[in-house]
């Protein structure tokens, strides 16, 4: 079965949040496993030799100070050594980041994802989904928060994990999920 | 008096209504003059020589197609006869763009007007301004867009110009405009 | 048969030479056909169909003033027609670009082809490959230009389309043309 | 006397090199100060205060997996505190990166810098310096590396830090340092 990997960080739930909704679309159509990275920027000893045999491997931050968190970049920086063998070659990426304004320089975390899975040599998928950017449109609606290249949530900074992201970028995520199973499935078949 | 020429295209007028605000909030403290980009991608003859006149220049476009109209493109490509000779060195630069998703790869235009700014030897103002990110705060308030290295507008795709970009963009214009003839004022001096 | 489809414009010929490696490449895996914007930034009436047709896109433009050229955004621009239907989602993409400084702003040329891909909800392929970074490398070498979102060529300004982009350029070129065919291929399967 | 802050991680010694060209440039205009993050990301206990003192803070780090080092980035996120108050706001700034690949997705580091300085509100300078690009020109030249939003400099992976960065990398971190002195003088005049 197509497996995929989802390798993120969360400050304070919020991203958390969004990554399960990445995972649960995930799961519809592969075996999905999360990699939360913790705060000081490590993951579980046997995390990197599963991810290696992922299929795809999904990349989630927060956008903190105009990128991705500190312990998201420790991640970037130790995986290093399978770029250096070029294991991750190949494999399917996407990328998803939260943070607590409406635009908020979120364009520029999905670009480093973007920019660390090309060293990867990984193939990259982003949401495939319109804007929802009519007037009537809200934080309900999927991809009102306008995500391309991944999916983009907003979790303003008053609200709690259970409050945001909200409907719309929940299920964004969902799709994005789904949307990188599906890519991966066809891809090793 | 310090000079600001403001440098824009606009492809259905909610960019001029931006471009205006912008001017507003420059002729404050400067003399401030647009110079519209047409729709085939020239601007009168005189405005080349006005602009390398100017103690500032404000670069605006919509964000089409996840970077500045093509329109804007040229009129920067036709800037390599100024970069040639760095006549615009030193120069201070700054710039703000509109689209009608709330995200939808804004900040990617911004991204290069910076970078255009660069080859110039430009020196780069953004807003400076914190966000509007708390669970109260919408389209009319400061910096609900949340843009730090330019000035971002939303307007939804069924609104007209004298609808959108609304209250809070249009405010986070004139403080963008203000704040670069400020700065441009200082190094003058 | 695979079909890909290679859309770029030229100022001096240089870029050509890198299309044309794309497209040797991508032949020995598919049926590649060059597409060349003209000066005016226009493409012959078919080709937005037969693009359309294509399992695979690929965007190349000198960079000029740190970005695609003018011409090459109007192409861009013109696509908002084909996204409007979504017509080009799942197709694979991917990039190249020829400048005549070492490093010039290239990548933010690579950064635009893959914002406007996932605008088109593409897949994007890169180059691949490691670089030749070592003190006995030079520009005979495969990727000592040292790209991975996109295949890079450095063409100095005082050479000709004869003499540049040089032999690891063009062979990177052409190892980028064919990652991108075989990759797609293996989707349309 | 005007104050330049030069914050900077270095991984192997190379940036190190980088930085203190950048140093001695500004030195020559102001009082210049390094502040090396240590390898856990960590600043001595004054530097924060010191920096909170300086007219300009210049961001340096290697290019590592496409970005700054994990250990700058824990600096960048630490600096949520100043961003918070605003604390470096209209404070000069500007960035160098060094990596051993040509091309090697420096600009994306340089970018990152940016963005940052932008979320504090900070005026960015660069090289302000046209490239070599001739045939005839190589490392030994001024941005023969060819950056313009910031220094750039070229290490070859065999290559010990008393060999690389080369003469003309070292010197367009001089002119940067310079540069960015001279613009916070006046400024702060």
């Amino acid at each position: 079965m197509t497996k995929v990997a989802i390798v993120y960080y969360s400050g304070y739930g919020h991203t958390t949040k969004q990554a399960e909704a990445v995972r649960d679309g995930a799961a519809k159509k592969a075996t999905a496993t999360l990699y939360a990275i913790d705060k000081d920027g490590n993951l579980p000893d046997s995390a990197m030799e599963e991810i290696a045999k992922a299929d795809a491997i999904i990349y989630g931050s927060p956008t903190y100070m105009g990128g991705p968190a500190w312990q998201f970049k420790k991640f970037a920086d130790a995986s290093s050594k399978p770029w250096f063998a070029q294991a991750w070659k190949n494999k399917v990426a996407g990328g998803f980041t939260n943070s607590a304004s409406v635009n908020g320089d979120k364009f520029a975390t999905i670009e480093y994802f973007w920019t660390l899975s090309q060293q990867h040599g990984q193939i990259w998928v982003g949401t495939g989904l319109l804007p929802a950017n009519a007037k009537a449109n809200g934080p309900n609606d999927v991809n009102w928060s306008a995500g391309f290249g991944g999916a983009l949530a907003i979790s303003p900074s008053d609200a709690a994990p259970d409050e945001a992201p909200r409907k719309g970028d929940l299920e964004t995520a969902r799709l994005l999920g789904a949307r990188i199973a599906e890519t991966a499935a066809k891809f090793a078949a």
